[in-house]
């Protein structure tokens, strides 16, 4: 069968490449690690970020945005955090280049006194503003959040999932009181869930990280994750209760109703670009990209069959027709998208085009359609019937009408898909380590999805042990669910009894 | 008279630094020369950028986002770019720290081969995608934006006006001839100027920069200029046509219709957070900021006079519903943004912190209105009658009835004040360079406005040489508006034959 896509699913990160090549969503940049996301990309972020803006603010929080650069001693001051950090940051140490010998090089007179390091993460400038802004228990909560690029310096880069720089949202808040920052961190967890689930289509499991896999500073870090098409983890977004750790290392204090003084708990969570990667690998199948209508740049694309002949003014007339008809309509909360595809390219690459980006609904219209006042259009979602291409021929009153339900419907298909693969390739019933190795085996590139098993919830030296003997295997704990059973097997490292239930898998 | 700043327009240094702190819109932070924008300020660039962003969309542009680093060799291509800004950039050298002798240090391991600099501006980085992008005339216009924070080291920053790194939008475009990309640069001088004045109430001046004041590698530079209170000129948003500069050091090249190769034309054109700076300084009083309702995040604040007593729960439930009725209205295209403002602060000095933030509208219950369902509200546009605050009672029908026709005309007044301010501070008649020196004197600080005068356009060395001596007066040549008279006296620098009427100015 002829697909739209040159490589299948078969090779998935070839595949994966492929997607974000001829979807033209983004590709590598002459910097090493970082990417040029394209205007069809950038639209699926725009329409991530206008969603998620809005239930962030539904939550009461604020924007606001705090510079890109961050002294070296500001990350120096939390001791874990440095830890964490140190290793994958851009260091910037002059601020003039100059012409020596024909050559442009950093300018020998312009040394910073102090470095500054491209903000990896803003726990520690935004920290900074905290310790100045709040003075008494009537400022808190401080509820802030920003749009904003970040750098971490990244050996293997993969376009979307792993770039050094990426842009993303970062929440950061504080707290009079440790309940009211655990019930926030539990809050933003839970928007990212609803997120993922309602409006990427893509079904999540919301938990907590393990102690050797939280945010470097936190008390706890929260995580909701995906299974991509390959049975991997994708870790979509985090959220982290980080105590009085940095509110300490910052002096971030406030006087109490009771006229003492107290330090407050901080909270800080975010999502990423991460998420593209995350849809491309939950609903790309081997024609292209699918995208979920909630987040497509465009719902409905119309293509008029033009063919240089005098009836292409009446075909275009139709099409513009239709398209205002659409735009008029409300689907998800806003505006339907549709767009006119009036490119100099040939109507058939245009369809192929609008295939391989994913575009949930394709709109031919020709000049028998026009006449007819009929519409000719392909679900992206229901492509192929067998090895041919599924188009439905309907009254334009009919499919104007019935568009909202269309791509209701394909929104919930896509989540549908996702979900029973979540749901069927969680193993259960692994007795011990030795079967754990076995389920998963060498061939890391074979479908194995994850495992669900009790532990007994070591720490210190013994996870880290537990840690090394899984990354033997390419595995990692990935979270334990919130909902958990009443009893539990007994752990499958110590062979002590179960106190918990976790995930493990292989992951991006 | 006691006014709600402490500083008056008298001093206005002081007091533009006095409106930014005190309405909350941006502070230093402690990398010298960034900012941290403040929640109401982040507010208004985001109103800003919606309706900006609209305006670029619905002139065919789409939006996408090219790396933050720049590889030194990038900058190097275009020679006059190199000139313009090598001088400015914050140079990243190492992509990691290291711990050495307990001082947090750039690793010597980790050193780059190639310096990266942060992107002052991104015609290079742009154009190394647009030279692979780019193949034939089909391809053309190619019609890009990208919103982005930049950094130029700045050694006197000063907030929102002049910061090291700031937010912008820069458009960038590819053209198959000339014309096309002359079109477009004038084109979006016209987007920015309708903006301005539609949306910011900020009358401008569009025009052409003189040669010595272009864009590192531009053919033309055109700006708005606004005029400040102090009389002093903001350049607030300009437009390149680059020619073929910019694709000839790129190999930005097309296959024309004749089978032909060409270099494309390519255009540049940004606003950044600079214009929160021309905002305050237009609008601001002595109470501090006005906003023009089009862009303020909240354009009705509803202060609930509360007194922790039973009635409370009345005029509470009162300023809900008033703030919900006055959501489902729509103002400037876009829904009506009220708040109540619910914050543990007494009402007073809520009143006297939307005053400072320039609310345009700002109302006042208490039990009493909430009883004979009326409101109590100010104009922030005309907040006092004398020396006294002047409120408006009325029926809350009423006021929901025409609060749209309020904001309309608070907006209107803002630009007809301003617009008179730039109409009749723009003197003529300045017979030579004697009497233009006489005219600015030596006080930079006393409100000069501008001239308009007729010169014979020099170029090259003869124009550097009167650019020192107009800079000796602090002076700059701001533009030539499009709009030019029949005839043009003689040229005050030269004495030859007026070809061409400019406005000169101090300037920020």
């Amino acid at each position: 069968m002829q697909r739209a896509l040159s490589v299948s699913r078969d090779r998935f990160a070839d595949w994966y490449q492929a997607v974000v090549r001829d979807a033209d969503m983004a590709e590598t940049s002459p910097v090493r690690g970082a990417m040029v996301i394209k205007p069809w990309g950038w639209g699926v972020w725009e329409q991530i970020q206008a969603e998620l803006d809005r239930r962030i603010k539904a939550t009461g929080h604020e924007n606001a945005y705090f510079p890109l650069f961050i002294p070296v001693s500001f990350i120096a001051k939390e001791a874990e955090h440095v830890e964490g950090f140190a290793k994958e940051m851009a260091v910037v140490t002059h601020h003039r280049l100059k012409n020596i010998d024909g050559k442009l090089v950093p300018d020998p007179d312009a040394k910073l006194e102090e470095p500054l390091v491209v903000r990896p993460t803003s726990e520690t400038i935004i920290g900074d503003a905290f310790s100045r802004w709040i003075k008494s228990y009537r400022d808190l909560p401080l509820l802030l959040n920003q749009w904003a690029n970040v750098v971490r310096w990244e050996m293997r880069p993969r376009l979307f999932l792993r770039t050094t720089e990426f842009l993303w949202q970062e929440g950061h808040t504080a707290h009079a009181s440790a309940e009211e920052a655990q019930e926030e961190t539990a809050r933003m967890l839970e928007v990212y869930r609803a997120f993922a689930e309602d409006v990427l289509a893509m079904p999540v499991i919301a938990g907590e990280k393990p102690e050797n896999e939280r945010f470097p500073g936190a008390v706890n870090t929260y995580s909701i994750e995906a299974m991509m098409q390959d049975g991997k983890a994708l870790q979509a977004g985090t959220s982290h209760f980080l105590g009085t750790h940095f509110a300490e290392a910052q002096n971030i204090k406030f006087q109490n109703d009771a006229g003492g003084m107290d330090f407050c708990n901080t909270t800080s969570w975010g999502v990423s670009t991460r998420l593209i990667g995350g849809v491309i690998m939950t609903h790309g199948d081997d024609d292209g990209l699918r995208l979920p209508p909630a987040i497509a740049p465009r719902q409905v694309v119309v293509v008029p069959m033009l063919r240089d002949k005098p009836e292409d003014a009446e075909v275009l007339a139709y099409c513009e027709n239709l398209v205002k008809a659409l735009t008029h309509l409300t689907a998800f909360g806003q505006p339907v998208r549709a767009l006119l595809d009036i490119k100099k390219t040939k109507s058939a690459e245009k369809r192929w085009n609008w295939v391989r980006r994913g575009a949930p609904l394709i709109v031919e219209v020709g000049p028998r359609d026009a006449q007819a006042n009929n519409v000719t259009y392909m679900r992206r979602d229901q492509l192929r019937d067998g090895d041919k291409i599924k188009s439905v021929v309907k009254p334009r009153v009919d499919f104007v009408e019935g568009v909202v339900q269309l791509l209701t419907e394909i929104q919930a298909g896509l989540y549908a898909d996702a979900k029973a693969r979540l749901d069927n390739n969680i193993k259960r019933d692994i007795a011990g380590f030795a079967e754990l190795a076995a389920h998963f085996g060498e061939d890391e590139d074979s479908f194995k999805g994850w495992v669900r098993v009790a532990w007994s919830r070591p720490s210190g030296t013994a996870l880290e042990g537990i840690g090394q003997k899984l990354k033997a295997l390419k595995l990692t704990i990935r979270n334990a669910p919130a909902d958990q059973p009443a009893e539990f097997a007994a752990c499958i490292f110590t062979g002590k009894p179960g106190v918990e239930e976790i995930r493990i898998g292989r992951a991006y």
